[in-house]
């Protein structure tokens, strides 16, 4: 049980001004999109009478739980339609006692998460520092998995995006937005690898009747990711890193050798996945508007400050400290001239709500 | 399931050389000290074919286990010796999974802790935030409870130490070595109610047949505080800061109204106290010379650099920050006018070791 490093970053930890804690609201407001959807599920397919021990301890997972707010708000939304359903079940106000496992890489800021913790929470708390993708807890341990706006983050960056001699070569780009198809499969190949690793191990740690819960970026079938608002915000990434190569900023070399280890799925590619997999069964798999709720035009200097307390990590870590800072406010800029399109942009549909059951 | 703030101190975090991190190997040797015992019990007393769900996973807590490493040497200590009785109760190799909680007050440095996990464990980690002396784990959900060097901190101050009307307050100290036997008492009243939350909490998470291994400051029974080493220190402690009073750095008030929330019980207390509470059996209770393995006189300086890691946030949070630097130094030099006293003051069984069994 070693603690793999992943090359997805961590969010910007403590809960100051830039701080993923105090950035990570559009996050929410995208996952509330799919609340009544979840509840849907809970209240049809949990089943009490067939989920091992859930009866005395029911044990849930957060995975990718970040520092906090979201995943309190997920868990308590989970913990009530679980304790209706329980409550419906066996006609009774008794119900099992709670325990909510937060679980995200060892350097995610756990310390900021524990002193979070909501003061009058009605479970019993504990923090799981390690890779999803990776063994977490023991066998048949857990009765829900909850992984929101985590698992597009892959494991790591496929090889041959930095091999000069691979068609998968991606030069002058830092994500898969506008490149050759080889490209494309590449982070394809390590999604897949990915994701069938995560339910590999899952179906280990959920007992029979068990269900996993999986909010994550998506894409409709066939689109190309340069279709998305986000595309347009990678290739602005792109752009703006390209300029600052002309200025001297940063090298050409250092470019080419950063990527983004992010990657968006479609409900095909997951679904042939799921049952390549063959543990779970696909409950309920579809496509939803992540800004449902969002009335007016996007705010770009919002947009951009969320996004850097998710991303800011992987530029620093790759390019110095001094870069976020210049990127994020060429970014910023750079996506001004682009608004236009950006609201022309195919936004209906981005965020992939999959609910398995283990069988 | 709220997060009761306590009076005990959090030990200094990250791992810098003022750290705790970097400063607690003499307590590693205390408890080495009685490894050998806790062994021994474990393979007489740990019995696998009356211990519920223990041969599909183990799960174990260390309660107070700060941030490391002294926590992962005894875990694993600990888990050898399980493995070992496991083998030898069904004659193979094939031993169950082990599962470990480290549990600490939230404002431990978990992130040190967790960055620092041993990378080839053979358990998995989880980490719980809270008190010792509330709920933190569901009902009988635990097998071994390990508590180091935690528990002779009291959960709070007696408030009658600050009670200028009250025959317990306590002016011109901050402890109760040397003080009139009313503020002894207060001390001991507090340790007694602790005691009894901690057993009692336990007894609901602890299966029938758990084991829960203690080992505390503790002082053979009818022996005044001021008659150990420990009771040197404090007494030096509260003369540095009166010295202190007088230059004018801290003010008296300052002085009466703080207090450290250490108390050392004896094993005739101690029992007292488990057969009061009456849900588990003593197995082994017994007092060990700390530093047996100390064959040199007591360096003073690397005790103090020890004392400080576990006690400077008590004193900064009281005091303000720059008061530590001085009042330790102080202390360092007091010390070493008491280095003959020191030496001749009993030193033979402080380090108590408390074995119980959840009947």
């Amino acid at each position: 049980m070693s603690d793999s490093a992943t090359d997805a970053p961590p969010m910007v930890g403590g809960d100051g001004i830039c701080s993923y804690y105090k950035n990570s609201y559009l996050q929410r407001r995208s996952a509330n999109v799919v609340k009544e959807k979840i509840d849907e599920e809970i209240a049809k397919k949990l089943d009490f009478h067939n989920l091992p021990g859930a009866s005395n301890t029911f044990r849930l997972a957060d995975l990718g739980c970040s520092v906090g707010p979201n995943t309190f708000f997920h868990v308590q939304d989970l913990l009530e339609a679980i304790r209706q359903k329980y409550e419906m079940q066996f006609r009774t106000s008794q119900t099992p006692e709670f325990q909510v496992f937060f679980n995200d890489q060892p350097m995610n800021d756990f310390n900021t998460l524990f002193n979070n913790l909501p003061q009058e929470r009605q479970y019993f708390a504990a923090g799981v520092p390690g890779s999803f993708y990776d063994r977490l807890f023991p066998e048949s341990f857990l009765h829900f998995v909850h992984c929101s706006t985590s698992l597009h983050w892959l494991s790591k960056l496929p090889e041959q995006l930095l091999d000069k001699n691979s068609p998968a070569w991606n030069r002058g780009r830092i994500h898969y937005t506008n490149a050759p198809n080889e490209v494309v499969s590449a982070y394809a190949s390590q999604f897949a690898r990915d994701m069938e690793n995560f339910l590999s191990v899952r179906s280990k740690e959920l007992v029979s009747g068990g269900m996993a819960v999986i909010i994550s970026q998506g894409i409709p079938n066939g689109m190309l990711y340069s279709e998305l608002q986000n595309g347009v915000m990678f290739e602005c990434m792109s752009l703006s890193l390209m300029d600052m190569v002309e200025e001297g900023i940063v090298s050409e070399a250092q470019v080419d050798s950063f990527n983004l280890p992010f990657y968006a799925a479609s409900p095909e590619e997951m679904t042939e996945i799921v049952e390549r997999n063959g543990f779970f069964s696909i409950e309920r798999m579809e496509l939803n508007d992540p800004a449902a709720w969002l009335k007016r035009r996007i705010n770009i200097p919002e947009w951009v400050v969320h996004v850097r307390a998710a991303m800011e990590k992987s530029f620093s870590k790759h390019f110095g400290r001094e870069v976020p800072d210049e990127l994020f406010d060429r970014l910023t800029k750079k996506l001004g001239k682009f608004s236009d399109e950006l609201e022309l942009k195919y936004r209906e549909k981005t965020l992939l709500l999959v609910v398995l059951k283990r069988q």
